[in-house]
């Protein structure tokens, strides 16, 4: 969906940017947690490619001490065994970040360590308030500080100050979202408990895991099977769960609602997630094929192969194959090495950005009909360049399927899409963009088949339709962000 | 191949030690070349990920000026806008490397840069010499020194040594090239002309490209199509090249053979290079398909689904679904942010160095007959790893296929197979070894197959047969490197 | 002072932990400021090598908006020309720090910044809060959280909110200086003043310095010649100066205290302060050079040569010199180059890590009889050393004589003696000090000529006497402090 | 005497250029040796602030290996205890460089490590060849190959070859030094054997030293006692000492002269060389206090105070105040914090390049007639800002005295003093000088007085005579040298 075509360890600039990936990890048998929350942050590095960090505390040790670390980079760019050596602690929280570049600063990298009226907290959080502007401007009225322009921030104040008022920290998590709108997965560590929450719409993933003694919240299953630990179940919408010795895994669902109100992000199944993740029984790499499917199903096309730009468009278009009979097959070389320092070549210079990442397999492509599978067209400029790219690498045909509706409308729980003035679709017909592309034909995922994709779930398509699950903010959000 | 799972920017203890990549790039018209080598080193950097290295001159400038930058690391964290801009001139040459941990030093990365009679040299060499030891020996004697225990290093003083005697660099080169034996595709520089020079039987590649009055030689194809050159030529085995403005492409062949007599490493085709390149005319997807064509006709399965070990084995496996009618499928999902610096997990993590890197996808793999292709079979751990993996995912049967024949023999050209004892095909029967990877059916290509994968080019196939294109030195000549 | 010998770069162990040094800068004609707090912080260096940092905002621009860098490090090796380049703005703070190991961590680097209801704030400290654990429990019991151990975020919450109630920002500095209890000298940014604190006392310095249209606030006097500038007065204590177009230099002056009650501390005259600073009047120079004459007339001894433990004992030497007639002399080579990385020699090497800093230089000293000046002991482990090294050297006697008198208290406002019964003079008769120093004799200055040291200026001389300018708190506040 | 006035870690563009310390250690215990020569190195740091490097070796273990490590930047910034700690054996070398910014590359850094016939060298120099240029010639003409440009590997190449005729790798040391002419102080490590070789003129230093079973060949005898070990001798001009358990310390005396015609460089004991430091027997403290006795005697002046440039003139002032009787003072404030990545101030900025680094104390110089010792001038601009600084803090008269003669001609043997026609001395009448810098007198050292510091020892004073100890090259050499 990125125009800038995303490769690990870019941050696009025309991508989502609120977009995180959140672990905590608590082992009741003392040993420490930091490496399990290394590889876990690992397999969640498709969440986040800005910043991460890693913050542990001692549950036997004193009560306001946190031993943390976090920078700009990928895990295994700022972790290394020295500063990871000096992370001791059975206790802990995890975070990898994506952000657009106006707040990629360390000072906004997670997770947020501090101290308050009971002792230390951490927290990470993955999702957008919309209300976090309303919220900070609240909190600076009654003389509160900023030090970041992130929301965990903002959720920190609210946990600190209900927590004056209530018996536990837990509770006081509960009371401090029942006042956060939007979008939100956390896991807090206070001194002696493990706690997630997600938020009643159910917009971001977050799942419970359990290896031996040692309880795990992250964001993705695949995490789980990468750290050896065994998925438990995923965290309800509104649900607010708490972790320790005492009370092993304890819920709080005052803020769940009925299925049909929630609201889970459709484009975790579509690009966000792993293909070998779960999040909420749903199989990610099941919805993608089945994606594939239903286009192959309403939007047939007469063709040879049937090929993904990698990686995002490729479980798509192993299910169009199914479906269609067509075969399935490769087009493009991807290079894997565009890191996130990768020198963007100038204007003047005669490699091409596009290029440099991905290349057009000839042999593949030569004399054929292809139909190629993206997961989404934003802007459009590299979607154009692949069919391109194909149609030089001499194909007689290029079909575009798209797995996923058009955007038209903005989003405002964490998927960074662009302004509607720059979206392809909201002022383009689908003719004008097949033809803007080069495309001979163009079709996008019905928005009827969405809930299709998710085995019924209920879901948020409102980037698709205009529709969200609650009340949007009056104004663009993004412009408010203060820019520090 | 790799017991360790190759991963980017992963070099593995277990694989190919002195594959490398080289680029040589002149620009007639004066303009700065460092940029176009950078691009085309991303290119090659499948080929090398410990490290590399540019070198430019300017060939209006004084003789004895070559600004250089090397260091261990992939291109882009070696490089950046500041040591790359420091680098000035119109004619240049590249590195990439990729070593045993032995000699991993920042002494031994390349280009090679030199004074010598003539000015400056700076040499970038892929391949394997197997008299290098004889000839630093030799050198030696006559009172030479080392500074490195790379071979370039010999061919560098065989230039210099035979450049008193002859009327050009390029005739030095020929005759320099003359004494060594082995696998060579070298690009040397001197201050006004780029020489490419391939070995007799062609065991590495090398190719002729061109962009407007910028030549280029370098290992890959891929890499003219990246930085936006068109593909000329491959410098034929044997050949010497000379590029210069007054000559344009001159071509020395004294060296060369009669094309059966060449020996290609099929494993270039096999796994080294990358899918969108050609050698000597033929499509390494091609051949990849073909490598799944063939083991599907020769050792069939009955099974559901056909899956590649990600990346290697993907190409084969479609191969080998089309040529089956067995669909081709995807059944793991590959961690590609996992680089050089990854902390491996200790003996006591619970987190597995495969599973981090490499997870099946359940609902692909459950219940399903799947076949798996990958490239190699080395020591078989890895391999073992992946059929456990599928098992657990719920694979019903898994029929392991390999798309190269058996490992049986050392490689004295460059491949960095074990010693024999440690080749599980060495000492194990077929059915031993597929009773030890726990698969249900075990097969490789067959020997046969190798030439019609590269449409009757002619090939070294020694590692599997024992028979070489030239006489192999008596002992082991890994066991003699010095290991400075 | 230091026992572990103190050089640049180096932060000793047994010293000064709050000292550090602050600096901001205000270009009413637009022009940036980094480069000034730059070179500023040069100056400011020896006040504090563990970190430093600079934050500036443009007074024309977002009144949301700063841009800052920090970390650990001295400012040559924390600052290069591109993050320097990238601070852009007519306004900025900057500050070098000095802290005890347990909370040198990147997050407590400074300057502070952060967002509250007026916009932006970046405050640079130096100085003690003594009620810093109390105000901080307060402002947690109203629901503040923490992000740092500073008390720089103590003092921001508290302007955060007197801002609420305030008319002008300075307003709120004033009110919030009032709830703080000990040392501070503050600077403060706000988005369009710059603003001055010092504490009613005046522990520690701060001047006010002037270049065309610039304006600077600043520790230490030599940063304003370091920059170009002119000295215009101290801030006085107790004195909040606000710094702005409209209103040039306004005072407020409310929490003054009469002449008698300000106490300056010694410290910054014997040691903290650099040798070309005036502080309060009173040349620095001066100060140490009648600290040595003092020594002389006191304490004199039959000599030969009168020398300095470089560099901080050398100006008190030359006053010794001066009184006593003995001639000046070097008898110590220090070496400057081991700095903040110097690997610590092993208990098992026999290199010596005072040698490593400190050589005797033997003509100078053989069959000398050497009056020997340092400016304080602490736990007597160096000046032991030094003794030994003397004797070693040749010299027939070793007088020591100190520029301070013993330290027998604690200090509660900002240098970090280390606890009583770690010092040599709290539990040792003189006599046995200089016994256990090997020392011939031994003298330090009388507590009565303190005063005289810096003509009559009120001081705080508490860890000499126990009698301090404020109640200091009832506990050792070290032991309380967050260890986070 | 460097016009940008030298500060610690600031290689100035104006000084010294090969000015180098080198370092050998053997230990026949078989402990490792690194930790030694990283302390040596600390000690020698003052010689050379660009790079520095530690080869070791294993005599017990294979013939060819050496583990190494050399970069840009001081001893601190280069080694850390990992890359330390990987430096295993009982042999090694060492070296600090200083040089040109031209040849200020990594690939330059020393100590030189290299293969040759009879196992691994290490080598590190410290001089200057004069007939450097003309041997690379003539090994080139027969084929050698370059890979830096320092005059190391030209020696390094006359061992190799002379190895093979002779049959030791001592003998094969004397003749290869028989073959260059200039300035060395050779360390050189062969697999079993530790060599020191001084040129026949003794141009630079290198003494012996010994703890227990260790021996010690390094520049300066200070480095001796930061390491604990005894001073034994000096190696003597054009002797070879060859140190193993099998003979203890050998000699080589063949090249050695008469010592009238030995010629050591003066500047050793009036700049380069530390304090503490001995050369052939003479104390380098004592002969810049003798430098200053005479110039008391030689050129006195009526004046208050004597003052030195810090670091490098405050012992010839301390001389001068001895005979003069006028009293030591000191008037500059240096910040030693000014590293080698310091950032120069601009033109446009207002702070100044030498006031960052040096600045006046008002209270020392206000009203008083100054005498102010330098160590030498070249180009003249840093003492005429030194002057305006004294000036400007009110001196009432500055006398301007140089601890050595004018420099008039150039140095071939490693001191790198610029062209003629920037000499200040070469093209002005000492009037002229005086009155370019604004002093109100100004005195060198007289020719004569030289002999007279280092106690009659021989020496060579070229750079102020013109007569060199051995015929000079025809054209300057620093042209010619190649810029690689």
């Amino acid at each position: 969906m990125c125009d800038n075509y995303q490769v690990p360890g870019t941050p696009c600039m025309d991508s989502l940017h609120e977009e995180c990936g959140v672990i905590g990890v608590y082992d009741f048998a003392g040993n420490n947690v930091a490496s399990d929350i290394y590889y876990g942050l690992f397999a969640l590095q498709h969440r986040g490619q800005e910043s991460c960090g890693i913050a542990v505390s001692d549950t036997k040790g004193p009560k306001r001490k946190v031993d943390s670390y976090k920078d700009m980079g990928l895990v295994n760019e700022v972790f290394n065994p020295e500063n990871l050596g000096k992370l001791q602690g059975d206790i802990g929280v995890g975070h990898v970040r994506y952000s657009t570049a106006g707040a990629s600063v360390r000072e906004n990298a997670q997770p947020l360590v501090l101290n308050y009226v009971k002792g230390t907290l951490g927290l990470a959080h993955n999702g957008n308030l919309i209300n976090a502007a309303e919220l900070r401007q609240e909190l600076e009225r009654t003389g509160a500080i900023f030090q970041t322009t992130i929301d965990s921030e903002v959720i920190a104040y609210h946990i600190a100050r209900e927590r004056l008022s209530s018996k536990t920290v837990e509770e006081a998590v509960v009371r401090a979202v029942r006042k956060i709108k939007g979008a939100y997965s956390l896991v807090v560590m206070s001194p002696r408990k493990l706690i997630g929450a997600r938020d009643p719409f159910g917009f971001k993933p977050l799942v419970i895991g359990k290896r031996e003694n040692t309880y795990i919240l992250v964001s993705e299953s695949c995490a789980l099977e990468t750290i050896g630990a065994e998925y438990i179940r995923d965290v309800h919408p509104g649900e607010v769960v708490t972790i320790s010795p005492e009370g092993g895994i304890q819920s709080d669902t005052t803020l769940c609602m009925s299925k049909e109100k929630t609201a889970r992000c459709i484009f975790e199944y579509i690009y966000f997630a792993r293909l070998d993740s779960h999040i909420d029984g749903v199989s990610v790499y099941n919805s993608r094929i089945k994606a594939g499917k239903f286009l192959a199903l309403d939007s047939p096309a007469d063709a040879d192969l049937v090929v993904g730009v990698p990686e995002s468009g490729n479980a798509a278009a192993l299910g169009y194959a199914m479906e269609s009979g067509i075969p399935y097959g490769v087009a493009f070389m991807k290079n894997g090495y565009v890191g996130r320092t990768f020198i963007k070549p100038k204007q003047s210079s005669r490699a091409d950005g596009v290029r440099v990442k991905l290349n057009a397999i000839k042999e593949a492509v030569n004399g054929k009909r292809i139909i190629i599978i993206d997961d989404s067209i934003v802007r459009g400029t590299t979607s154009g360049r692949i069919v391109t790219m194909l149609k030089e690498a001499g194909a007689a045909q290029v079909h575009m399927r798209i797995s996923s509706p058009p955007f038209l409308w903005p989003c405002y729980f964490g998927t960074d899409i662009p302004k509607r003035e720059h979206l392809i679709a909201y002022n383009h017909s689908m003719e004008e963009i097949r033809e803007k592309l080069g495309a001979d034909s163009l079709a996008y995922l019905k928005v009827e088949r969405l809930e299709e994709l998710v085995d019924g779930l209920s879901i948020c398509k409102g980037c698709f339709t205009g529709k969200y699950p609650m009340e949007p903010p009056k104004e663009d959000i993004r412009g408010e962000c203060f820019d520090q």
